[in-house]
């Protein structure tokens, strides 16, 4: 199959270090090559594919404050959109943009929706929602106004994180700062369950950083490392007692939580979102609704069965496992068009 | 000829007061209308024409900060490009992201260049250039990378505005208040020549407003009424004795610069742009280059025919002129094609 694998181009793919949508974005392409496919890779000109790489926009305009995005990304799509007719079929990881477009040509496009920014956005999938042929990366996070071809869940290169028997004495927090991610509400359970904690991530919402985590901050036992590297994800991830994921969002899927459990380490999570389809309570982390419930679960941590971890996340969220998902959604829609 | 006429939707198409891109689509559309042609306005939905309305977007995205910009400008694309076969020409005004869109359709699509935000779109432009038709709202502000079918000068409905033979006693600033537009030294100009000024227009920068503007307003010699509609501004315009334009930046037209001519007053302006396209210097007003200067030719300014101005700016900038302008452009492109 000739397929056209649509990337982001906030960030390489895949990205150095933060950009979920490229990471995946890159998972699939890499994932389709393996299996056989043809694959040429839409992203940014540094951007890194065993398949072929088609691009107009030099690097991720997160990387580089002289692009335009806006312009960046019309000249992105419609680079894709001018050569569609070379693919039997687009798949759409890009958000609602490549939509708008994908009435004038007649090669048909799979759109992974990897979350709605805003309930703004609802109007542009409502109205291709005929064509738009919709997946969504987590049963929770299905809008109610559109149908979806299938769930897809993402899946990780289980290659790129190594199993650790036996953690360090740490928490780590793991993501974004900002307050949907919890670093705060993070920073509280490590200190009232007396645990050290590690926090790595890119500083997305500045005040925040400054005002409610920056005065916790010191060497010993609350320390920023930035935001890392797939290298350093590995250790720090493998090494942690627990990744602390107190969300206050409905997180459409949570990649680092998965990743943790790659690695072995049990995640405790607020229960919102698509944390219930991540975690298998009491099996490969905690659900919990507060911070008291969520320092009491650390308590239980030392029952949970670090290989389980594992097994159940090379299981369920593998690379292979969400290339299957993909050919099956790719098939139905072909045969749909015929 | 059935022809698509496309407006932004920032605001409505006519405005009610600023928005001057919308304010010459409606007149280009409603010009093509009175010549006998068969055309779709694509604006938004309380837009007014005489012609057929075409919209997604329900109000200017500047009038309603519940709209989401790009949600709203793609939809707004989209609609009509999934119609395109409907006609034999599209006119778009809408700047570059249309132009992204016209590869995938066969209606040949003719694009007003209404100015350049930035050079970061000029990459746009460029890929378009084979099949963009772009017309220049003046030589002056033409790009040397660009290949352009005309320039064809902004048009003005010319009964909106009254002769006034015999002005009142104040100097007028008329237009966005922003550094670009010079706010600042028309206030400097006419506290010089010791003549009152009356500043009408949206603040669009507040902190210049704030640091520049305000310290100077009063009620009896620098008078701030505000942004003014379309009857206000035919007042405002006749009773000046001269209309100060100093502007910072090479302005590619200055709608309010004919509109004060059509009423009879003359216009002072910075030689910057497309000011001497504009102005005839010395006998519709005075092309300067420095407050100085300025303050100088306000002396000179009873020299000046005001009913030589309406003249002047009736025959060269009239709607007539450029829906004349325009279909010349359009038989060209026609032809071209076949």
């Amino acid at each position: 199959m000739k397929i056209a694998v649509v990337s982001p181009i906030s960030w390489r793919t895949p990205p150095r270090k933060y950009g979920p949508w490229e990471q995946v974005a890159s998972n699939i392409a890499e994932g389709l090559i393996e299996s056989g496919h043809d694959v040429t890779l839409f992203a940014t000109r540094d951007s890194i594919t065993k398949g072929k790489l088609e691009y107009v926009c030099p690097r991720g305009y997160s990387e580089d404050s002289e692009l335009d995005p806006k312009v960046e990304e019309c000249l992105h799509i419609s680079h894709l959109m001018e050569q569609s007719s070379k693919f039997d079929l687009i798949h759409n990881n890009f958000d609602f943009l490549p939509l708008t477009y994908s009435g004038l040509i007649k090669t048909p496009m799979v759109t992974t929706i990897h979350g709605f920014s805003s309930q703004k956005i609802l109007p542009v999938y409502k109205k291709y929602n005929p064509i738009g042929n919709y997946v969504s990366i987590s049963d929770s996070n299905r809008s109610l106004e559109l149908d979806y071809v299938a769930t897809v869940y993402n899946g990780i290169n289980t290659g790129e994180f190594t199993f650790q028997a036996q953690p360090k004495d740490y928490l780590l927090y793991f993501g974004r700062i900002h307050p949907d991610k919890g670093t705060y509400e993070s920073i509280q359970i490590a200190k009232q369950s007396g645990r050290k904690l590690i926090i790595s991530g890119l500083i997305q919402d500045q005040g925040y950083f400054e005002n409610k985590i920056e005065p916790y901050l010191n060497e010993k036992d609350v320390v920023y490392v930035g935001n890392s590297g797939p290298v350093e994800r590995d250790k720090l991830l493998g090494e942690a007692v627990a990744l602390l994921h107190p969300i206050g969002f409905e997180e459409p899927f949570g990649l680092s939580v998965v990743e943790s459990m790659l690695c072995g380490t049990p995640v405790i999570a607020f229960n919102k979102g698509s944390m219930p389809e991540l975690i298998l309570d009491g099996k490969t982390g905690f659900l919990v609704n507060s911070i008291p419930e969520a320092v009491e679960s650390i308590n239980k941590i030392k029952f949970i069965d670090r290989k389980f971890c594992r097994e159940y996340a090379s299981e369920k969220f593998s690379r292979q496992k969400m290339i299957e998902g993909y050919l099956e959604v790719y098939r139905k829609v072909l045969k749909a068009k015929k």
